[in-house]
């Protein structure tokens, strides 16, 4: 092993499970001392740490699909780095390598915790935690298994702007929609979504409800619902859909830091009378796609048709501050913290 | 044709549409003279005619899978009589039928507008009205190509008294499910689900809410739920839906006359945490399954493994009480009037 490789690690750490939104005291920070690698280990410098909505949900200590985070134990996590020390022949000094185990900017364990990431020429590391890696994956399985798109079918994506919803817009187009629609939160980012992404049209939620804005878009109706938003989003969509349209429920954000249950959509009704389906997923039981989804995105963008954003915060000290400023929708595409 | 045959016709009509509830204000009682038979038609003597929920919802005018009632027009339907007249060849006098033209004592109409039905010995011609017609197709259609039932998986059943209710419950058991649990509104009917429809368990929804009812009798969760009711039942339905389970939305009679929107489920969001599908349906795209249905249902019939219930009004007269009286619950199971 390298003997210059860094011996502290700075990590942040869940102090307290919010109520409602998160403030900077439900974390701490510490500094602590890593011991001599073990036989088979690697330390990792992080490049980028990801900060995503569903670990919102993990913050509390409810039953859910993933077990909630631990009190007092360093935040988990998304993380792309390379090694700066390595006992393990696999993974040399200089491989760039993707992991989960979060916020800390340096990253110690055996090596069976690493997977080595292809590096693409021209593409930052910090890819591998959007476009390329989980968040495209996620818009991937959303809009083939679950809602089973159609070549020529029209789609309405919300919160369109952000990481998993601006991959799913263009991945829609590439699969043969029709016609592409997306909501968010400001004119900036309604104007990116028609401009950089390809989306045929756009509404900003700030400046009328939902279900004002929608129909006016979808003239002819929506077939899939790719929804990362739920609450009014839901209701104005499930308004619109056409008969026997399909609705993939992949996150609810506008509901994550609420405190108390919020009432559903008062149009439930229309699933019976336009045979409508509404399944929620996550990308737990679908990993069986990455390979498909690896070699479909590679080819597309190495063909330029892929188009990004990252928010970019640095300093693993500001990691709070970007999860927060994700939660509050400040990001444009992937948010990501840089470590270096 | 027989020249005793009767030559007038008592109709139900609908008068006016009605906001929330029905009232009998809502419907008129005509007597037509029924022209000559034409050449290619039969004229029948319906023995009984069927009241369904689905024709609220046809009473509204609005846009649905089938186009509402028209005002001043005989309510039409399901209905099962026999040929008291005939001048086309394949249905000869005497000939049982089942058609859709709905709440009159004689029917008359060209011979393709009657489909000739097939008597088992032993069971009313009512049946077909229910759990050998439409209404046994469309549990089967429910649990198998929506919910997609397996073996051994635990099901919910909400309106479980009522004529499509009892037949999924027994459907369901047949199909393998391991234990079976529905909803009914009255301690009667309660007792009926488990001593003769083979229920496992019961609940009465109104003794207290079923969110505080149904975990009782759901310790292992629900894989499948299949729902008549909406509203209450799907909320308490979510709570308790294992990961991966399947809703199946047949009807929402809890919400069909309200006069305003009502909210959704507060725990929508369980759909994301527990990868849940919930799906709407009518019959309308399934009918390729009526056939395979028919001779499964023939086989249990004639095996015995098929109790069933029908609450029988008499008179034509009496129609629009039937159906005030059914969408209230005052039926178990198939709710027919007997028109001779």
């Amino acid at each position: 092993m390298s003997s210059t490789a860094s011996s502290t690690s700075t990590q942040i750490q869940l102090a307290s499970r919010p109520v409602g939104w998160p403030t900077p005291e439900n974390f701490r920070t510490v500094t602590v001392e890593l011991p001599d690698l073990a036989e088979g280990e690697v330390r990792v410098a992080n490049e980028f740490i990801s900060v995503d909505p569903y670990m919102r949900g993990r913050m509390n200590d409810v039953k859910s699909y993933i077990p909630p985070f631990a009190l007092d134990e360093t935040m988990t996590g998304g993380a792309v780095g390379r090694v700066i020390a390595s006992r393990a022949e696999d993974l040399p000094v200089g491989t760039a390598v993707l992991h989960q185990l979060g916020w800390r900017d340096i990253a110690q364990a055996e090596a069976s915790a690493f997977r080595q990431v292809t590096e693409i020429h021209g593409a930052p590391l910090s890819l591998h935690l959007g476009i390329l890696g989980m968040t495209g994956l996620t818009a991937y399985v959303g809009l083939t298994r679950i809602a089973g798109l159609r070549s020529g079918e029209t789609v309405f994506i919300s919160g369109a702007a952000g990481a998993v919803g601006s991959a799913a817009g263009q991945i829609a187009r590439l699969l043969g929609a029709e016609r592409v629609i997306g909501s968010a939160g400001s004119a900036e980012k309604v104007e990116l979504l028609t401009s950089k992404y390809g989306f045929d049209a756009a509404l900003n939620y700030k400046d009328a409800p939902v279900r004002e804005q929608l129909p006016e878009l979808a003239l002819d109706g929506v077939d899939v619902f790719f929804d990362n938003v739920g609450g009014d989003h839901l209701e104005a969509a499930l308004d619109v859909m056409n008969t026997g349209g399909r609705l993939a429920l992949c996150g609810a954000i506008a509901s994550y830091n609420a405190e108390e249950p919020t009432p559903g959509p008062d149009n439930l009704s229309a699933l019976i009378t336009r045979s409508l389906r509404m399944e929620g997923f996550t990308l737990g039981g679908h990993f069986d796609l990455a390979d498909e989804y690896a070699q479909r995105m590679t080819e597309w963008f190495a063909a330029g048709e892929i188009a990004y954003d990252e928010t970019v915060v640095g300093g693993i000290d500001h990691a709070v501050d970007a999860f927060l400023g994700m939660m509050q929708g400040q990001n444009t595409g992937k948010m990501v913290v840089r470590t270096a």
